[in-house]
Parts: structure tokens; sequence; C-alpha cells
């Protein structure tokens, strides 16, 4: 078997996942020339059209990601839901991981993200057990924040729980579910920080954007964030503790709380992720192109921003529908300096993420920007309404 | 889940396996008073009387891997004969493993040993695939070594080939087995470095020893080695390089050629060795005692020699008997500054390992101990014969 670090240069990717996360890593291996194989249930899905080859599988199918090993130089993975014990053999069998399964292991449980973030010692907010016995520690008081160890995404896997009934309520409805408790951190915005590393451990940190939620799932993203310089370095201090500890490879995204109590992290994702969209035209080095770069072994681009600002809106939907929104898509493309991307799922429902509109800014100052991106903002909502609004 | 390493300090050590390696082991533990559990076949297994419990099940059996797991803090290895891919499953399920399973990885395998020692620069035979059309590469010229890849031990799988005629015969009689050819290494004496390093990555090496075989299997070892400082501090380099470019956490034994060509890598024994079972009188710590102080958490020992110098011989049996050969040992017992040390193997046929003594040489210069450990030598085999002899 040859070194399978130096056979990896250039090589093709094998993504596990077929979503628009996929999707948007095909459309960067295909500008780049590089093979990206995917596995995916079914060819209906975002990435399929656009893969240079499809295994069509379950995700959780080992067999089918040894047949994509076998077609790919190294694998990586569109989402953090893994069976890592599953997977664990085909390492040992050749086949390269990137990041490693060694690497995801912390990341794939948000119990686990705790105990690294406190091992080293970088700012999360603090988190106790469900208590089998209703009775909360000591220092433990309501309003409580409950989180599915594994699986949760969007809101999905969290529930706030106001008092010892609500979490009565919790445990009867959902017996068996791993929860983990944590305190409410007041915040005034939530911050995201892409970094990404390659397999030599060079490490670059994306500008710190502002992400804005709507009923929990990310409604629209402003790069850069307008915070003081010290806590963009600080963001980038995390990340590059935090990536450098576990020798991970790829691109990954840490989510913040911005507030009184400072920076804390609220979830680390494994990935490239949706605030990191607006990096497609407002970077120079894309968080896709970035991540099928290092796997397949290329030397990483520039993460600087090739414009002063972008705003990033997620088209969500907004209705059950079979509607592909031709006509608002035409309209949003017509907005000055936009670019829309549409997933193509097989239809729409409240919340879903259907799409996404990226608008670059032009104002030289951040006050400038915040207007700009208020009024852009506005010109997207005339043509494409927030769910339950 | 506790950290899994700051979570080991002290705690039960878990073996798979139940040879003398492990009953070693066990009794080191023993001195130590930390618990030791073995994973092993039968009862009548030499480790299996000094194990704090034992797990009594096939050596490749998972689920008793799982249950040693859950009376331990860590598992090690008694042999380098492991199914990762079967074991890898565990590692996310929490098991610690120490070395790590990745760590072991180049090391099951004698292709991967040879690929490792090459990327790492350090000094290994030449060596190629086993041609499958009988044809050598351009380069390689009979007589060489052909080694099975996985699963060889005290000569066994290894062959020499003095031509084509025994390249096609060995073809013949194992087609299906995996075997790489060696070029054969001209030299004059053969020794064995053993190193240790925790899991904070401390690294100590124990004095560089000779080792002397009869028909492939070791026979005796004299420690410490006559050869210049530069090839002792060579021999410490090479390990230094190679436990720490693997991460490598525990006792490893590298075994060398010396000869015209210098020094050459002949194997890697991811484990405690034949060839340091004289620490255990000679040095202040003695191997078994490092190796269960690195896998239960505490800090190593010194590996310094607490004597000038001893000898080592194996009781390699030399007749099919169940004897126990009570009379010989009493013999063997009563020579000067010796230690017998009885397998407790249920029945004797030639070569196998039966036992061993060490004997303390007081000798200041390497020519007094050379003449002791001559004297000494003759004396044993007046009582133990020689396999063959």
């Amino acid at each position: 078997m040859a070194d399978p670090v130096s056979a990896l240069a250039g090589s093709a990717v094998g993504v596990v996942g077929g979503g628009q996360l996929a999707m948007l890593l095909a459309a960067a291996a295909r500008r780049l020339e590089v093979p990206l194989h995917i596995q995916t249930p079914s060819a209906q899905d975002p990435a399929a059209a656009l893969a240079t080859s499809v295994v069509l599988a379950n995700l959780d199918d080992i067999s089918a990601t040894r047949e994509l090993a076998r077609r790919s130089g190294a694998i990586t993975f569109e989402n953090e839901w893994l069976d890592l014990p599953a997977l664990a053999p085909l390492g040992f069998e050749g086949v390269v991981f990137l990041p490693s399964l060694e690497a995801l292991s912390p990341l794939v449980c948000k119990r686990r993200q705790r105990q690294l973030l406190q091992g080293l010692g970088l700012p999360t907010p603090r988190w106790c057990e469900l208590p089998t016995d209703g009775v909360l520690p000591a220092d433990f008081a309501y309003p409580l924040m409950a989180k599915l160890a594994s699986g949760g995404y969007d809101g999905k896997g969290t529930v706030v729980l106001g008092g010892p009934g609500e979490l009565a309520s919790l445990q009867a409805r959902v017996p068996q579910g791993d929860w983990i408790l944590e305190e409410m951190v007041p915040f005034e915005l939530e911050l995201s920080q892409l970094a990404c590393r390659d397999r030599d451990g060079n490490l670059q940190c994306y500008p710190l954007v502002e992400t804005h939620q709507h009923q929990q799932v990310c409604d629209w993203v402003l790069a850069p964030a307008h915070v003081p310089q010290a806590v963009q370095a600080y963001a980038r201090n995390i990340a590059a503790s935090l990536i450098t500890a576990i020798n991970y490879v790829g691109v990954l995204t840490i989510e913040f709380f911005y507030g009184p109590g400072g920076l804390q992290v609220n979830e680390i994702a494994p990935r490239t992720h949706n605030s990191g969209h607006l990096t497609i035209e407002a970077s120079h080095t894309s968080q896709f192109e970035q991540q099928v770069r290092i796997v397949s072994g290329l030397p990483m681009g520039s993460v600087a921003l090739r414009v002063p600002g972008a705003l990033m809106v997620n088209l969500l939907g907004f209705e059950s529908s079979a509607n592909d929104y031709p006509s608002q898509r035409e309209a949003l493309a017509a907005l000055p300096d936009a670019s829309v991307h549409w997933y193509g799922k097989q239809g729409s429902n409240a919340g879903r993420k259907l799409g996404h509109i990226t608008l670059l800014l032009s104002g030289a100052s951040p006050q400038e920007r915040a207007l700009e991106a208020e009024q852009l903002l506005a010109r997207v909502r005339s043509i494409w309404p927030l769910p339950g609004a």
C-alpha cells in the first residue's frame, strides 16, 4: 500500500451525503476539475447531478462507503450524524477519512464537544447531565436548555425548560433520549468562525461573520461581523486552539454567543456550514473549494474577502408546495450583485432550506454596510417572505 | 464519559493474551498492586493463575475484549497478531488501547513496518513484493528472505530462497500467502533495543542488548551489548524517532542486524520482548513493570541497569514430554546470582519456550563480562541442553 498521505495529491474526493452542502462541494470540485463521488440514497438528491458518480445507498451503509472509498483518494462527510464505531474498521482497511474519525470523535456528540472545550480551557456554557431524579445540581437553575447529545440540528433536538414540570414532561416524552442540560447564555449577537487546516497542519481562519436566526434556523448572515478587533482575534484563537488540539483536517465551523459574558462557544460543526455560503462569491476561495482542495491534497487558497462585505439570506420554505418558484428566483437574481443558489429539493415545506442568495456589499465602513444590508434584506423579503411571517 | 486519559491513573490493566509475556506482566502488576485482567482461551494458560481475573475466550473474540475493557482502565496486547478492523469499533465505544490501534497499525504487518521505516528514513533492508510471474525486480538477486507479512514469529513465516525454483515452490505451497521478499543482510551480531514512552510523551530507552539465536529462536541475551557508543546512540535515536513518529505509548522493541552495513532494523515488536526478560533482575524497572506502569497511568521508573551486566538464557524444550523438569530447575536456580522463571506450559516440545534463567554479571569491563557470560552459559548448558544438540 502506498503512503496514504502523499498518494492523495489532486486525487478524487468521496462525500458521504447528497444534500446542498454536497451539491456545493460538487460544484467547487467541477471548477477545480477534481473528480467528486457521493453516497446518497436518491438520484434526485441535490448533489447527484453535479457529482462525477453516485453510490446510491443510505448514508449509514458501510459497504457503500467502502465502494465510495474505492473510487476516491479520501472520504469526507456532509454532516456529523455518524456511526463512528461502524466506520472505524474502514480506517484500518486503508480508507482515508478527512477529517479523521479520531478528530470527529469529540465533535459528533454535544456532551463530548462540551468536555473537549472544557479540557482545552475554551469558553463554553456550563452544562450538566439530565437528572434522572428530576433534581438539578445545586448550582443550576431554570430556565435551562436541553439538548439532544447527538443528531439535533436547526433547533431540532433542543428544548427550553422553564421549570421542573417541563423537565418531567421531556423525560416522559423521550425516556430513552440522551440529553444534556445547558445554562442559557445571554447574548446580543451570534457569530460564526470558519477555520480550515490542511494535512500539513497549515491553518487559516475566514473573517468572523454574524448569523441571524429565525425560529432557530439560520435566516441571514453578514460578513464581516461588526465586533471589536479583539473579539475577532479571540474567535480565531479559539478556532486555532481547537482545530490543532484534535489534529482536525478540513473546514470546521464554530458558532458563538457574543454578549455580556464575552464569547461562548455554542456549537462546533465539523464541516462546511450555512454561515459560510457567502464565501462562494465574497472570498478568494470558498469554503467548498477549500474543503475539496484539502481533501484532494491540493494547496489551500486564500480565505480573505475580495469585496468589502456580503449578505447571505437563506431561502426558507414558507409553505408546503411542489412549486419551485421560478419567478421569485428570477426576481431575486435581478437584485444588484446578487447570486441565487437553488438546491433543487423535491418539494417545499415551512422552514426547509430551499436555496440561498448572496448579495455583495460595497460600503467602506461597518455602518455603511449595515445600512446596505438592511435595505437589501428588505428587498429580498419583498420577493421571498419569511416562513410564518 | 470522563476524559479517557486522566481517568486512567493507577487503574486496572487488561491484557489480551495469556502466555508467558502476560504472565510476567501479571507478576509485575501484583508487585505494584495494580489489578490486571487477561483474556485467554484456557484457565491453564501461563498468566491465568497470576491475573486478577480471566475472561475465558479466544484472543480474537471482540465481545470478550469488550468485557475485558469493562474491567480495565486500558487494554494492552501480548502479541501483534491483531485484527485491527475488528477491534476498531471498540476504540470509538470509548475503550482505551495502549498502544493505540493507530500506533499498532503500521507495526502488525511486515510490509507496513518496512514502509514506515522507509518513510522515516530509518535503515531497513531493501525489500520487494513476491513477484507473481516469478521474475525478480532488476535490482534484486538471490538468495532472498521471504517473510509472511503477518503472523510469523521465531522463524515461523520466514523462508530463505536460494533461487527461482525455491520461489516457485513457495508459491505452489502457499498460493494465498501474503509474502514480501527481503535482501539478506550480512551481519556480525544481532542487537535489540527496548524503548518505552508514556501517555505524556516521555520516552526512555533501555541499554542496548545482544541477542543470540539458535535455529531462528532467541537462545541467549547479553546486556549491555558490547558495541561502540556511537552504535548505542544510533539505536536509541532510531527507537526515539520511530516511537515518537507513530505516537506509540508503551514498551516497544526493535531488533537490529549489526555488521558491515552498520545497523539495519530487522523487526519491530510492539510489546515487551524476550530480549528484555533480563530487565526483571538487572534493571531498576523491568520491561513488564514499565508496561504496567504506562498502561495503568503510573509514572515510569528508571530503565538503568542496577548491575554491571546480565545474561539471559531461554529454557527451550529439547524433547516432546510432559516433564516439568523439577531437578533441572533446582540445579539452575542454584547457579550464582541466578533467577529461574518457569512458565508452567502444558507440555514441552523441541524449541518451545518453557522458561528462562537470568544470571547477573559483575565484571567491570565488557571483556570480563563476556568471559563470565561464556562460563555461565556453559554451566547452564550442562544442566539444560540446547534442542537438537
